[in-house]
């Protein structure tokens, strides 16, 4: 027993280094492009010598690959997660595929931001596992939408704009999301808060909704709104 | 007469090169960086000789200047005249706040893209005044949110998450929108259908905007409603 929890511990260790080298060397690649830093660099920022960074990562290239592939592929598939997911109801899908999209790029956002700065200069075999993803990622997200249409839950709308639309406002999380600014939400309250903006642009006009909310449900839901309403009107 | 209209001619043409010049070093800039890029580059892309580009540009520095200050000060000031036009309502003017963001991004692709991927890399004059630019576009469209709420138009929100919300909603634009795509709507519609979601994303839910009631007495209102609303759901 001692021994199992002694390697879950240094497991568990050794996947937050792991994830603090990751988002390091983002901040380096995305501040100096990926030539020109080198391991040496990645190794000074985080205050670690090479030979320990070596015990971590193979190489720069194998580095990369990792950051690339540990965001768009999870992304990918927790959309096809959400899509198939048959106890959600079309709006819950939406909903849970948004929270989700926020989280993992609010958590990692000098990730996501190198990737995206470095999507012209990825490695061949890299850069079309990268398209892949993203392609199955927009799939999945306008199947959620066409599905939810179809329900009569959501809007009609071009559903292509408006995946991509939702896409926009999740990746833009990793250009401006600052969890140590003074009043910044948490990453929780930031998700679920774009998660329901994001569902509110395309959720169907009350009335033509079908079972998603009960009465009680949606009426405790909009005293909820009109209070914060009354707050905010009493403080101006 | 003959004069003027040759000069007013010949005024729209240098416009329309200049804004030749502008795209296409944009994607040259942000496909080969900045520093590799050279005006000769520029102008064997344009097909034309390296002096015909002196005709309308003084230098590489310069037209870095002119693609930034180009994009951020117009949105910015076109975000004020919208705040500041008493002939919209809330819900118009956010509506027109998004239509021309999305217009001016959607017809800039190239710009808007080597903007974001050169933030971090121009010269300190010009970072500061994008960063300012930056910072009032910000500033009008939570105004425009705000106003939209105290009004009772758009619902309760944290403006500051709203606003970014919205503007990677429209700055997204620059990454996927390709009018010569297939079956690709044209700007003004991509305009409008963008500009749809985001007032749906915030707009109050129908039947409970305000005509002419004051914050805190529309508010008790909605709060009888719904209390109303929850008492026949108990019933129910």
């Amino acid at each position: 027993m001692a021994g199992r929890k002694g390697k879950s511990q240094s497991n568990a260790r050794k996947n937050l280094v792991s994830s603090e080298i990751l988002e390091k060397a983002s901040a380096l690649f995305a501040e100096r492009g990926f030539a020109s830093t080198s391991l040496q660099d990645v190794a000074d920022g985080l205050g670690i010598s090479r030979t320990s960074l070596y015990h971590y990562i193979g190489g720069k290239e194998e580095l990369l690959g990792t950051l690339v592939r540990g965001l768009t592929q999870p992304t990918a598939e927790n959309l096809a997660a959400v899509a198939g997911d048959d106890s959600l109801g079309p709006v819950e899908k939406l909903d849970a595929a948004l929270t989700g999209m926020v989280t993992r790029i609010a958590t990692n956002p000098a990730r996501f931001r190198l990737l995206l700065l470095s999507e012209g200069s990825l490695p061949e075999q890299l850069a079309s596992e990268h398209a892949a993803a993203r392609r199955d990622a927009l799939n999945y997200l306008t199947g959620i939408i066409k599905a939810g249409t179809a329900a009569g839950a959501l809007r009609v709308v071009d559903e292509r704009v408006a995946a991509f639309a939702l896409l926009g406002m999740c990746n833009w999380v990793a250009w401006w999301y600052d969890p140590d600014r003074n009043g910044a939400l948490d990453v929780d309250a930031l998700a679920s808060e774009v998660a329901a903006l994001g569902v509110a642009s395309l959720r169907a006009p009350a009335g033509r909704e079908p079972t998603d909310q009960t009465g009680v449900e949606h009426a405790v839901d909009l005293l909820g709104q009109d209070l914060a309403y009354l707050r905010r009107a009493l403080e101006a």
